[in-house]
């Protein structure tokens, strides 16, 4: 499993620069304001990229803005399942990096059971997903492409997503576990960072 | 109702300093990979700006990632409803600019039966709307928000976009009109940008 880091602070490459950074990041809007360029400063560190704008428009714009923030240092994308079948294969269809499917925002409430259905489709075309972690337990067996867990917590708490799970949880279940606000608002990042690679080697 | 420049055309700003604009233009990800710094670019033209990324993510991200991409010259911002009505209050709370809600994208069929009582709960919220035409037809009496149609065409025409309206049917109804492809695309833009002023001023 690679942990992820969110990069979800303010100056990200600065923190990267003080602290250091798991291989995989993960960057959203607050990133994407500085314009694709910001992907050749990840390039030039060895980061790989998931580039988490998840994209939902008809099937010729998700696959225009896919290549439009493709790069060498893009590991995927992610796409919202609102977009629809069309616009998912359109997705996959416009680069050769993972298309990771989010079925169910971390913040909605929201049966399994309703979402199983969707999921048959979407794993024959070959797409990965992004699952709460407990939908990624249930899942494993099930899905052939790549599972991305995000707020994956290495302390217990709560905020605005419902369905946070322990680092532990997903150990033999997830490919990429996103850490965000435990790492960056450490008093040690770089010490908390060393805590999830140890018990990601253990 | 005001027209908006779809702006999907490679080179949008040598586009609109070659064959003028109408003051409002909507952006997606091909203008975003240039960063936010663009949208200086729009202001120094005296253009508004629609920011149609299509926010679909948990409260506290929508609402960090609209604040990410305002600017004095955004009129507006769109927001996926597949984010929840949480998302959505965030969203509204993050800025003073107009927040479009999109309901069903174009190239999706569904009914509009299905989605009544979503417009019903986000209507209450102040939102707008981003609506396929027909739909904006049926509902603009119930609508207080403002209504961004897109799609709009100015001959008859078909692709992914199953729900296209002509300038016409609309005329009295959408506060913004979309449009793109027949403009870029045709052999005299500036032209056709003409002939949608005259349409809206006779």
């Amino acid at each position: 499993m690679k942990p992820v880091l969110s990069l979800d602070m303010e100056n990200p490459l600065e923190f990267i620069d003080k602290y250091g950074s798991f291989q995989h990041v993960k960057i959203g809007h607050s990133v994407a304001i500085y314009g694709k360029s910001v992907l050749e400063e990840f390039q030039k560190r060895n980061l790989k990229v998931i580039v988490d704008l998840k994209f939902v428009d008809i099937p010729s714009t998700v696959a225009r803005s896919i290549k439009a923030w493709d790069h060498e240092c893009v590991e995927g994308f992610t796409v919202h399942s609102a977009c629809g079948i069309d616009s998912i294969r359109a997705a996959l269809e416009s680069t050769d990096k993972l298309i990771f499917v989010v079925l169910k925002l971390t913040s909605l409430t929201g049966d399994l059971a309703e979402y199983l259905d969707l999921i048959k489709s979407l794993r024959i075309l070959g797409c990965s997903f992004v699952l709460p972690g407990k939908w990624a337990v249930q899942l494993r067996k099930q899905i052939p492409g790549k599972i991305l867990v995000p707020g994956v917590r290495i302390k217990r708490g709560a905020d605005d997503q419902k369905d946070v799970v322990h680092l532990s949880e997903i150990m033999n279940v997830a490919d990429y576990a996103v850490l965000g606000r435990e790492i960056y608002k450490s008093p040690d990042p770089a010490k908390a960072m060393d805590e999830v690679r140890r018990m990601l080697n253990a």
